[in-house]
C-alpha cells in the first residue's frame, strides 16, 4: 500500500454531503435538521439517508424532541466523529499541499 | 443553495479513488495502468471502472499500445480533466481553511 493521500481518505467520512454534515456539526453543540437541509440543500430523504450512515459508524448522534409544538430533529457530531473528522482534514490537506497552486 | 464548501464538490471527481487518479495523473504527461493500479492500492477491475467514469466524463483519454511485447495502456488527463481537479482542489482549500486548526 503506498502513502497517497487518497488512500488515507474513509469513504464513510469523504463522500461529499457526509462531509459537510461532518464539518457543520462540528462547529455548534448541535444542529437542526431543517439548518442541515438548507445549508447542504438536500431534499430530506437524502439528508436522512446520509445522516443514518454516521449514526451507524458512531460519528453522530440523533436528538429528538419538540420546539413549541413541533417536533424537531438535532443532530451532533460524537468525540469519534471529531477525531474521523480530523483525519479526513489531514488528508485533505496533504493533497492540496501536493497538487496546489 | 448556500455557499458551503461541499456544494461545490462533484461526485464525478471527488470520489477518493478518482480524485486520486487526477492527481496523479495531473502530475505526468501519461501514467501506465499498472502503475495507477498499485500507488492507489486497487484492484484492476475496480480502478478500470472508476477510469471508465472519467473517461466517460472527458476528463481523462485512454492510450493502448505496447511496451517490448507486453500489452500496456496508458492514461493522461485532458484539458477539462486539469480544470475539474482545480475546481476540487479549490472547495477542498476552502473547506480545509474553514475547518482546520
Amino acid at each position: 500500500m503506498s502513502d497517497h493521500p487518497t488512500n488515507g481518505l474513509s469513504d464513510v467520512v469523504h463522500q461529499r454531503h457526509r462531509l459537510g454534515i461532518l464539518t457543520i456539526t462540528a462547529e455548534s453543540k448541535r444542529i437542526e435538521f431543517g439548518y442541515l437541509k438548507e445549508t447542504l440543500d438536500l431534499t430530506g430523504g437524502n439528508l436522512s439517508r446520509h445522516i443514518t450512515v454516521l449514526v451507524d459508524a458512531g460519528l453522530l448522534n440523533l436528538e429528538k424532541g419538540y420546539d413549541g409544538r413541533r417536533p424537531k430533529t438535532w443532530v451532533s457530531i460524537t468525540r469519534a466523529g471529531r477525531e474521523a473528522l480530523a483525519e479526513e482534514i489531514a488528508a485533505l490537506r496533504a493533497l492540496v499541499d501536493r497538487h496546489g497552486d
